[in-house]
C-alpha cells in the first residue's frame, strides 16, 4: 500500500536505493501522445546526483528504459513500465550502519513497522525513490503540455536556510532557474545559496529550504470537492515527497494573521473574461481551480545525514556513535525542484482527467 | 468524487446548505465497539453554529439520527448512515446573491465546472460539509479509544489574527480548552482572542487563524510510504477543510532556515523504550509514527463573507455591489478544533487498520 | 469496506432489513442531468415487496426520498443522498431465529466474521439492501439515456426452474416484460412460470432461476483493459447480488465446448459500419464494446428461507429445529429483474465516464 | 486504469506481447515472508508457451527478474519490482495483420479505443499479459502458505470441447494434475482430451474448455459484503482471463433449476466444529466464507487465432482473408491452469488482509 498515486492517471513505483533497479509504472495515460523521451532524461538530469559541486557526489547516470505503452513514438493508453538501474550500489558502505538508528532517518520506523528491512542507503526510504515521480512528472508534463500547450509548471528555490528570494512572481525571470546550481532565478540570490552551501557543506552540516511552485494558464473547473479539492491533492503530493514539513498555498500561513476585508478576491470583468484583482485565493477556489494561477510553497527540512559524528542508537538499544561518511547533500532544495513540479503535473493532469470523464 | 474520506475506514457525505439534510455513511468501521451517542452529538455541538456570542446564529441544532450499522449499542461492522437534518434553511436569504460570484467563494468556480449549482448558502462548497466529518471524527475517536484507551487527539485555536498563544505542547493545560469560547486553552490569550473578535464583528470585518493539534500515545509503525505517508495523509485532510491555506508538522517551516545539526532528533534509550530527545520530526519520520507525540498546524484564512458592501460580478459579468447580510462568524477557528479532531481521528484509524491488515 | 460500488460514478449504501432505513449515497453524477423521481420510484416500485401473489407480502412502500444533490430539477454534482424508510420492521417476527444459524443463509458467516450482528431478518444480509442498488441504477439509466438517447438496457426472465423461455433476442417483444408478474416477455412461458410458482409456494418450498439482460445501441470503446474488463465488471456486479451464482456473458459456458471456427465473429462492413455477423463475443472484445449487443446470463439460486420445517444449529452449536415462517418469495428472479438493470446501468455509465476521461 | 488488481495487495502489470519486457509490481505483501523463487518460476514455467507438444511453440523462458522488495531472501513490506524480458519478439511476423480486425480478437477494439495502439501479436491484449498475473499469483500463494499452511488452491482442466471430468472434487487425486499435458488429474481423460486436441490442432482449428478450481481449509469469515462478496472478487478475477466466457461457483447454474428443499446446506455439529451437510453454497454464505471448500468453475471460449484462412475487414473497412499462420494454442486452457490459481491465490490474500484490517 502507498505505493501508487493518482486516480486515473496513476503512478505505482518500486526500488530500494541500492538494490538492482528503481522503476515504475504509469497506468491511465490518454493515448496518442507524441512522447519525447530526451525530455524525460532532460527532468531525471535536473534530479540526478553528481550534476554540481554542491550536491552529493554518488554516480548515477539515472538513465531511464521504457518498456511498454509508446508504440511508433505515441503513448498506446496502455500502462507504461520504466526502470532506472542502480548503478553505484555500494551495499558495503551501509555496513556499519546497518544495526544503526541514525538521527531523523527512517531506519526506526522501517525497522519498528516492517521487522525485516532494506537498511542498504536507506532502502525503500532513501530519496532514490523520487527519480520514478521525476519519470512519472515528464509523462504528465508532456500530456498536459499536448492539451494545454499555454500551461506552465514551474518551480524555483525561494530560500535556502535565511537566504530568501523575496520578488513576486510577476518580477520573476524563469529563464534563469536553470542558469546556476541551486536553481533560484535570481543571480544575486543564487550567488549567496551557493556560496552559503559551500560553507555549510565545509562544516559538514546541511540546511533547509523552501521551494515555491507557480501554475498558469490552467483552466477553470478542476479539482473534486469536497474532500479531494485540488490544493488537498497538491498539498498531499508535496508533502509526500522526502522531507518536507509544510505546504502552503495562495496566501498561505501569513494570511491566518489578515482581516477578510484585505485578502477577499475581487472579481473584475477584464473584457470579458473573468479574473479575480488580487490573488490571495491561489488560484483555487473551494478546491476548484478558478483559471488565475496557482501557486505554493513547500517546505524541506535540512538533510538528516551530517559528516559529523553523531550519537545513535542501535537496534539492541545501545548507544553508538554514527561517523559521518558516505555522499550526501548540504541541502535537498535544488535537486527536488523537478521532484516538485513532477508531482504537480501529476496532481493537475489528474484533476483534468477527473474534471473531463464527468464534465464538457 | 472527491466525496469519500479514506481507504479502509471511509466516511462518504452528501449535503448542501440549504437542502433538507446533510449526513453520509462511514464504512469499514470494526465490529463490536460499544458507541456512545451522546458523545457523538457532543463534538458536533462543539462545531455547531449560535454556541457562543462570536459565531454565526444561524439556529441549527444539528441532531444527528442514526440509521444503521449499530445493535444494541454496538457497531457491526456493517456501514453507518446517518443524517443531520436541516432545520433553519432559509434558501430565500439567498435570492439576492443568486447570480452573484462572491469574492473568495466558491460560486464562480461551482458554476463553471457544474454550469448547474445550488447556490443557496453555499450549497454544498458551506462550510455546513463539516458537520458530517465531525460524526465521521466521533466514531473514529470512539473506535481508537477502544483499542488504545491511552491515545488523545487534542485541537486548539493557537492564534486568532496576531493574537498568539506561545507555549510549548508540554505547559498546556488541556482541560482549559473547552473552557472558553475560542477554544485557546490558556485563560488570558483566549481573553485577548475575544475581545479582539468582538471588535472584528462591530467592524463587519474577519479574521483569520491557527489551530494546532497533538497526538500523545500513538504507536510505531502507523502510516503507508511512500505516497501515503502519515503526515501527507494528515496534511490532505486539514487541507480538504474549507478555508485552509496552509499545513505543516513538527518542526514545519521554521525548520527550513534551520542546519541539521540544531533539528536532528537523536534517538535516546530511555529504561528499554526508544525516543527522541527532541521532536522537530513532529512524530513521525519516513512518513510512519515514531511513538513520539504528533503534532501540527493548520492555518485558516479570515471569512469570505463580511458584513461590509463589496463590489462583485454577476454572472453576466456585470459589477453589482453585495451588501453584507446573513448569518456568519466573525473567524472560522474556535468552531474548526472539532473538525480537525475529527479528520485527525478519521486518518489515525484508517492509518491503523491498514497497517494491521498487513502486519502484526 | 465493501459497500462502495463503481470508480466514477459510485454508490455507496447503507441499512439493514429491519433497521429504521436504507439508503445511499451516489457520487461522481454528471451536473445538468434533468431528473424524473417518479421513473426512480417506478423501477423501487419493480423490486418492492407486495406488488404481486407469487412474491414476499412483507408491506413496504418503499418510497425514496432524495435529500441533496439535487436542484431546480436537475443534478448538480454533487453527491445525491437518498433513504427509503423502514415501514414494516418485525424485529419481533425474528426473535426465534435469534441464535439459529439458518441453512444456506449468512447468519453463520455473519457471526464468524463480525461476531455481533443484527440478525433481524437477515441484517445487512438481506436483499432489502438491493433497493438502494435499484435507486443507483435508476439514476444511471437517466444519465446513459441523457447521453445516449437510443441506448436500451433490458432484462427479463429467462427460467425458473425448468421451465425457460428459448427465444433468440432477435424474437423477443421486450414490451412484454412488464405485463405479467414474472416478468417473462412471452405469454405462454410466463402463464407457465405462475403456475408453477403456485404450487412451488404451496409446498412451502423455493426455486432457482436464469434473469438475461441485454444492452443495445451501446458505443464502442467501453470497457478498461486487462483487470477491468467490461464484462469482468458487469460479472462482479451480478455476482454481488444476493443469491446469484453464475454469470455468462455472449455464448458463455456453451461455448465452451465448440470449436473456433464454429464461434468466431466475422467482421462485415455494413455500409461503412463495421459489425460482426454473429455475435458470440456478446458485444464486448478484448474488455472493450465493440458496438454489438451485450447480453448475458445470471443464475439465481432458490430462496434459502423455506416454508418448511428444517434442522438447524444454534449459537451453541446445538441443533434444533427451523419452523418456516414470515414473508418470503418461492423465487427471487421476478423482483430481480430491476436489479440486475440497475448494476448493469451503474457499470455502464461508470465504464463510460472512465473511457470519457481518457479518450475523445 | 485497469492494469491494478486488488485493494491491500495490489498487482499492477505493463507489457505488451512484443514489446522489451513485460512485468508487474506488487504492492501491500507482508513483510518478513521468506519468498522462493525457484517456486515462482515453476508457475511460469506451467503457463510458459512450448512445454509440451498441444500448446504455442513460441520460444520463451519467460525467465522472471526479481528487482525490488526482497532483502536476505524475506520480503520487506516495500513494493516487488519484477519484470519478464520477451525474449521471442517476432514483430515481423505481424506485418501482414497490421491493419486488419481480426475476428474475435481486439484489434477492432483496441483501435477504436485507443486510436493509436500496438498491433505486434495482440499488444496488450494478448494473453501474454498473464504471465505477470502468475508472479503475483505465484507470490500470494506463498504469503498464503505462511500463514494458513493447510490451506490448498487447486485448479484442473475439467472439460475440453465435449471431453469432460465428471469427478467429485473428493474422488480427485490432484497430484496427477501435473502429469500430464493438459493438466486433467484422470489419466484417461487426459489422454482422450490430448488425442482431440492433436485432431483440433491438424484441423488448424481451436476448441473451448472449462476450468475448475477448489479452495480447501480456509477460514471462515473472508469477504466484504455486499459489492466485495468473495465469490463477486472471485468472478471478476476469473472474468478478467483473457477468453473466459462464464464463471460459476458452488452449485452454479444448475442449481437455478432446483428447489430450495434440494439444495439448502443444513448445518451440522461436527465435534464442535460447524459445517454444512452438502456443499451447495460452494464455501461462500452471504459472501464471506464458511470454512468449507470454494470451489468454481471457469468457463473459456476457443482461441480465435486459427491455422485456417478466414474473410475479415482491414481498417478502410476493406475485406480481406487472413491466412492462418504464426505460433499459437489449439486449447487455451492447459495452459491457464495456473493463471486461474495465480489469480484465486490473490483474491484470498486480499481478502484475508481486508479482513484482518477490521477483525482480531
Amino acid at each position: 500500500m502507498g505505493n501508487t498515486f493518482g486516480k486515473i492517471f496513476t503512478l505505482t513505483t518500486f526500488g530500494e536505493s541500492h538494490g538492482e533497479a528503481i522503476g515504475g509504472i504509469i497506468d491511465g495515460c490518454p493515448a496518442g501522445i507524441t512522447v519525447d523521451v530526451e525530455k524525460i532524461q532532460k527532468e531525471l538530469d535536473r534530479r540526478k546526483p553528481g550534476q554540481s559541486t554542491i550536491v552529493t557526489q554518488r554516480k548515477e547516470s539515472d538513465k531511464v528504459q521504457i518498456l511498454s505503452g509508446i508504440f511508433e513514438g505515441k503513448t498506446t493508453g496502455t500502462p507504461i513500465g520504466f526502470i532506472i538501474p542502480n548503478q553505484n550500489q555500494k551495499p558495503k558502505d551501509y555496513e556499519h550502519i546497518k544495526d544503526a538508528y541514525r538521527p531523523s532517518h527512517a531506519d526506526f520506523t522501517y525497522h519498528k513497522k516492517y521487522q525485516h528491512h532494506d537498511y542498504r542507503g536507506g532502502g525503500r526510504s532513501s530519496a532514490r525513490e523520487t527519480a520514478s515521480r521525476v519519470v512519472g512528472g515528464a509523462f504528465a508534463k508532456q500530456v498536459l503540455q499536448h492539451f494545454f500547450p499555454e500551461m506552465t509548471v514551474q518551480a524555483f528555490v525561494k530560500s535556502i536556510g535565511e537566504i530568501t528570494l523575496n520578488k513576486d512572481f510577476s518580477e520573476i525571470d524563469f529563464s534563469l532557474t536553470e542558469t546556476n546550481m541551486v536553481r533560484c532565478p535570481d543571480a544575486d540570490t543564487a550567488h549567496k545559496m551557493i556560496d552559503y552551501l559551500k560553507k555549510i557543506r565545509k562544516e559538514g552540516d546541511t540546511v533547509g529550504g523552501v521551494i515555491s511552485c507557480i501554475i498558469t494558464n490552467i483552466p477553470t473547473g478542476w479539482g473534486e470537492p469536497v474532500f479531494d479539492k485540488l490544493h488537498a491533492q497538491l498539498g498531499k503530493a508535496m508533502l509526500s515527497i522526502n522531507a518536507v514539513k509544510g505546504f502552503e498555498y495562495g496566501g498561505g500561513f501569513a494570511m491566518c494573521k489578515q482581516k477578510g476585508s484585505e485578502v477577499n478576491d475581487l472579481f473584475v470583468n477584464d473584457n470579458g473574461k473573468i479574473k479575480t484583482k488580487t490573488n490571495y485565493s491561489g488560484g483555487i477556489q473551494g478546491g476548484i481551480s478558478n483559471g488565475m494561477p496557482i501557486y505554493f510553497n513547500v517546505g524541506f527540512k535540512p538533510v538528516a545525514t551530517l559528516m559529523q559524528s553523531q550519537p545513535a542508537i542501535n537496534k539492541n538499544g545501545e548507544e553508538i556513535t554514527l561517523q559521518g561518511k558516505g555522499r550526501h547533500d548540504p541541502c535537498v532544495v535544488p535537486r527536488a525542484v523537478p521532484i516538485v513540479e513532477a508531482m504537480a503535473a501529476m496532481v493537475l493532469l489528474d484533476a483534468y482527467l477527473l474534471h473531463k470523464a464527468k464534465n464538457n
